[in-house]
């Protein structure tokens, strides 16, 4: 009944026309296709807050053709490329895909898979220790080790994908699309931007409204547009947080040491910092080295002030706890209904209400959920959001 | 060689005439005296930030002629008033005060001693727990224990000093002096108003920083208004803290029934309107019920901010962990001096600087006084200064 059940990984942090063209691919590509889309909720992999709130962004995939919106749990979404792979493809296969589509720069399959495949090898591993233990960056030290292979963020992720595919004896097939070589900081080409150019332009304090309404009107497709019209004034952005990092790193000094990604020594710079009363801009600058990039820190931030431990990521990143639907389409429904009808339907600990929570989830999940929660809670006290509650149906 | 060795508790919120009327008051009744005043730092008992920092507050303090200025350390700031009053003796006993003198309303010591022991017989402390249990706040049973004997706010702190020295069998002896009837809320009258006034004027949204500052220039010394005109838009208050407080209820609300002052029960109301969205003001009157006054839901919400768990109280309820001397005046300095040739100066715990803290301290006394100092960072966060540093020596 269902042939073409087709996963995608999103942030949609916003949507725009770049994402509209994915779907389009898809459609184009895979016949009588159902659209599934694992969709990072309030926070996203840079280690920063949603511009705008997850329901917002359900709202918006369903307008644009997806038929199942999955949320992908903040103790994914803020991880390294590896953990938030395996827990968008876990959860993917948690329902049933047959096929995953990802944007490429390269669009080289093959030579990905490859890449992957090395990638797994001891040997690899261990230059890429040592190319660590030089003091490279994760990004540039994997690149060395790859005898200076230059992959693009997308080809990044993708390999994850791979990664994660072969790590959970996984069924579905990848599939890749030519993503053009906008890269993540480029300005506009023909109505096609990146993601972070748009937030860049929304985020900017200089500008008036009407300005940059205007500047992004011909990036994003009209719903998204005026989605991100209602929501203009709450967009939320990592600095919005940081009385709230400075506070509890003040607070709980002692348990930094068990955030997940944080090094050795790091706690100390951030204690350090915390007591200054610097700007967050210097703050930032302070705490950098050379050792990590941007968004680890940006995402060591965020986990410290959700209480993200390497215990809790030990938890999820094997299995994951539960699949909570954000949102559905008529067909999305009629997909869920079916999968009720075939084996295994408990196993999969779908959620599409908070109602029987308790009958579905064990102790430690319904722990991992209301984790989850508490990440939306902590959203919510910067950038205040009705919790309308969830799926949202599209009619 | 030193006499009247008078102490003063006082919180300086700000410095009024009322204050400064106090220390002429004790000039012209003791001679040759020195003034140590027991002063609370960054919180104050009301359960709110200090309008203006405890350096700030230590320079007014100094100027106007007290000798020696030690901080009441917030963990005995924002407790109940016997706890307050507790610790507050124990400084000045510490410090081998001679007198303490206090405002009272009724100025009526004996009347107030005779008080005081009732207020210690078994039988007033059954009549206090029934008419508490039938959910009248503490101090409406307080004044219906005594058999509806109304006490102004000056006048039950004096009870808790009277029986804070009883108690501690301290050498000191009781003076009081008449405080005019203007009560807290009072407004001005001959140049005399309650520091509750002023902080009115000041921390009022609706008018310009001149007309603030006019209207109080009369009502405080002149170096003090200098310093609040300098501190003009650092003014400290707690909605400031909101959402730190709000942060810290959702993220670790299972730690809440250790938090000093909570009642059982409470802890599920804060957490329940922590995640309403609510001003500040909406979320304090859902809070409030008709058992808990004003003053103790802010200490509460305080005392949640901090982590001032039951445990810590246990800690410094009946022993005072440090003397940290925040100024004092050349004859202040002498009179230190003093101290350390007379026997079991090391028992005193006198710290003039962070110097020898190991020395000085024992392990739980550092961790009280890094508790302390975790306080003021917290209060920092909302209303930046910087640590100078003490003490300060007026020349």
């Amino acid at each position: 009944m269902f042939k073409n059940v087709i996963g995608l990984i999103v942030e949609y942090n916003p949507f725009h026309n770049g994402h509209l063209h994915h779907i389009q691919e898809i459609d184009r590509l895979f016949e009588d296709n159902i659209k599934i889309a694992v969709m990072s909720g309030d926070f996203v992999q840079r280690g920063e807050p949603s511009l705008i709130n997850k329901f917002e962004k359900t709202k918006i995939a369903l307008s644009q053709g997806i038929d199942i919106v999955i949320e992908l749990p903040t103790f994914y979404s803020t991880q390294s490329a590896e953990i938030f792979a395996k827990g968008s493809v876990n959860l993917l296969n948690k329902l049933s895909c047959s096929h995953i589509v990802f944007g490429s720069e390269s669009n080289d399959l093959e030579k990905l898979k490859k890449i992957a495949t090395v990638s797994l090898t001891k040997e690899f591993e261990l230059s890429l220790k040592e190319l660590l233990a030089e003091g490279f960056s994760y990004p540039t030290a994997f690149s060395k080790a790859l005898f200076d292979e230059k992959l693009g963020s997308n080809d990044i992720l993708a390999l994850e994908y791979l990664k994660a595919i072969r790590d959970t004896d996984s069924k579905i097939e990848a599939y890749c699309i030519k993503r053009e070589k906008t890269g993540y900081y480029d300005d506009e080409k023909d109505n096609f931007s990146s993601a972070t150019y748009i937030r860049k332009i929304l985020l900017d304090c200089n500008e008036k409204k009407e300005d940059k309404l205007n500047k992004i009107k011909n990036l994003v497709p009209e719903f998204s547009y005026k989605i991100l019209e209602e929501n203009f004034g709450v967009f939320s952005c990592l600095s919005d947080f940081y009385d709230l990092i400075k506070y509890n790193i003040i607070k709980n000094y002692l348990e930094l040491k068990n955030i997940q990604d944080l090094e050795v020594g790091l706690e100390n710079r951030l204690y350090k910092y915390s007591l200054e009363n610097l700007s967050f801009e210097d703050f930032f600058d302070e705490v950098l080295t050379k050792r990590i990039t941007i968004s680890r820190l940006q995402r060591i931030l965020l986990h410290s002030l959700f209480g993200l431990t390497k215990t809790i990521t030990e938890k999820i990143k094997n299995k994951v706890p539960f699949v909570k639907i954000l949102g559905f389409s008529e067909r999305g429904q009629e997909y869920l209904r079916y999968l009720k009808k075939i084996d295994n339907y408990n196993e999969r600990k779908i959620l599409t209400s908070n109602r029987n929570l308790k009958e579905i989830l064990n102790k430690e999940e319904i722990e991992l959920f209301n984790f989850n929660e508490l990440c939306s809670q902590i959203y919510r006290i910067k950038s205040s959001y009705i919790n309308i509650g969830y799926p949202i149906i599209k009619n």
